[in-house]
């Protein structure tokens, strides 16, 4: 099996077919060590992430959190209204003082694109990137490919149909550069506001409306409005989107009988899902969530670059 | 011994007084681990504890996490600021989420009465209520029976005035559903305004005034005035609440003479109670608190259902 | 060796000379710990300690945070923010709130000069001042001393100059009572509004210009002006401060040619130094900050008054 020798996880972009198959497979095992009576393992031990979120998450932070500690590295959180981001320091004069404390690992969220290149200049820790404005979000990435891959045993011909606000979504960029590197064909839908110029030349991927890409797609994966990110007129109201770009009971027929339902969270019940179709038989949302962990295990695993030590 | 057979802890309401006593006694033996130089058991080694805190508040918040970590417990803490709830989840959704990252427990506080049973019916792993809105506090209500057995060996036939905002405490409302059970008489008083109607159906109650209650009680419990959660237009100022329904030196005579005196805190000193009996020997205030940390150790272990694996 | 009899690190002006040297000789042992594979040594297993932080402190909470977890303590952070203080509760009781919980070291940070001295006498656990309004900031000092230690190898006969904010400067301070002690001589420049009267008799202290001070010293300490904490009037502008006590290329040639350039950060860039200075040869910033973790490591250490348990 390839080795991982990345020192960072920014993008998937960034990452080979044969690096993020490494990944999947060894979140697979520690979706076993997540099923035990006692969730932990020493493989971390003594090693100290930092988990900087300039951006509020629930889940992600919390996930990542666990993640550290099922590991058993010691685990530090830092958020902006905490941290000396109100007494005017940049970004690289903050990351060269965490680094000084010596962390093996800097989890990072942050609202501008590229930030965790930049970083990863300054230090020589390992940088992951949890969120970068609208660019990548590569653990959400990978929960989703991992997701899907439990559900059809490969990534390879299916396809999956995205919808939503693409232009503003690091889940959508890190899915379309992540499956489109696995084999899979990539169908985008959304208002022609949110939908970025030129985003067929990422490979494998076919802009087209809403009824076109669920049509016989294997997977949907339904974006969030992310009503605090955008301006007012992107969009009339949420209604009128719910109406055209919405996905319900009936225009999921569409899709193949056996089609899987995914949505990276948190969801807006009743803008881009109806609540039927959230709760429903075909959702893999929570398996997402569930995912999550196991993959973030899996990231911080091999940019420490250890061995199993167990 | 009765095993422990709840699933969770949402309300003294629902245990049986052997299920009281279970939980007290193995707080006792909990106090020992705390009175040690390594204050550390591998009881819950593993396991990952949530604390969901909707409601700010350092001493529970802390009394449970301290308790999760002696018992070498993951913790991780979420709170609203940093939390899905700015972006419009739901309860449910949010709680779904926790969930998929496995947790064996989660420990929530929530301003809405009945969101624990709510929660529970949506999720398989323990929910430990660290007080709902005006229901109940039943980690509280614990703490508070193991400090008034400490001083008396029993809990049986004691008489417990509780004295203030009777309807909005959810410590009042644990303590009189664990003490009527364990054989106590509870006398109530306050302002008719603070006083729910029917309270005395909850079985051993009488609502008196404050000397009736006071008279030969063996515990005098003071309420904390929670200016924040109610209106203007309960009490007309906490100097006409204080001269009617605080405890200060004379008043206190009215008791037996070595009365417990309580207080869940934070203490508004002065309208509660006279700083003279915040710090008098009769005050087992502090007592409280350490028996907290105590009381939770011995909830997160039974909800596990484990042995003491040490 | 001496022993360390203190139960408290609340100033280095309570602290013999020979206490510091022990302090700062085990920081250099911690040092070695924090540069291995495995950070962490079971020293502090079983010991609880509480960082409650009244001033938010992205780099003095994470770093003790650190420290403490690398010597395997359990950890728990209390803010302002999540704290009782919202309900009105005193520093004393929730002092000893926190006290009844148990912890063995409580390190805190609050706005109010002398409270940690307050605190001290009303609780029995070690009490560690990681800042306390402009009076003292003692872990600052100390990995202050060690960084100029570990470049001259003594720090006795050395020409320490200090310019900025010397009157709201806790880090002043306790470098001034720090460095007296250990032989060194100290010169301090600043705007007269921000010079403390009578500040030469804490020892081998000298008020001088700017260009005074710096001229051939070893040490070029320049303070954080904290625009967030003085009144409007003290200072015209952060312009016309730069230009007559800001460090630059052009002055810092006063100073001898291998004269370190020390900051405790976070830096105004281009105020207090041109960046220049900041990313120089000369700066030892990020090695203050790396010390940082190991005498908090050593602090945390001497109150528990343990053995190295390795």
């Amino acid at each position: 099996m390839a080795a991982f020798k990345h020192k960072d996880i920014i993008a998937l972009r960034d990452l080979s077919k044969e690096e993020i198959e490494l990944l999947i497979s060894t979140a697979e095992n520690m979706r076993e060590v997540n099923s035990r009576d006692i969730k932990k393992v020493p493989t971390l031990r003594g090693k100290t992430i930092i988990n900087l979120f300039y951006e509020s998450s629930t889940r992600t932070r919390t996930s990542f959190e666990i993640a550290g500690k099922r590991l058993s590295a010691d685990t530090v959180n830092i958020t902006p209204s905490s941290s000396s981001a109100t007494k005017g320091e940049t970004l690289a004069d903050t990351a060269l003082n965490l680094l000084a404390m010596k962390p093996d690992i800097i989890v990072m969220r942050h609202a501008v694109s590229g930030s965790h290149y930049f970083l990863s200049k300054k230090v020589g820790c390992s940088i992951i990137n949890a969120g970068d404005g609208a660019h990548e979000h590569p653990s959400q990435g990978l929960l989703d490919m991992l997701t899907m891959k439990d559900k059809f045993g490969r990534l390879d011909g299916l396809k999956v149909a995205i919808v939503g606000d693409i232009t503003h979504s690091r889940v959508a960029r890190s899915n379309i550069q992540g499956l489109t590197k696995m084999g899979s064909s990539i169908y985008l839908a959304g208002p022609p506001t949110m939908m970025p110029p030129g985003v067929e030349r990422l490979g494998n991927v076919t802009v087209c409306s809403m009824q076109e890409a669920i049509q016989d797609a294997d997977v949907v994966m339904m974006l969030r409005i992310q009503q605090e990110r955008q301006g007012k007129t992107l969009m009339p109201n949420t209604r009128e989107y719910s109406r055209y770009f919405g996905l319900n009971p009936q225009n999921i027929k569409l899709a193949k009988p056996d089609a899987m339902i995914m949505h990276p969270g948190p969801i807006n019940r009743g803008v881009e899902m109806s609540s039927y179709v959230v709760d429903g038989a075909q959702s893999h949302i929570l398996k997402q969530v569930e995912n999550g962990v196991a993959v973030r295990m899996a990231m911080l695993y091999h940019v420490c670059g250890g061995e199993l030590a167990e």
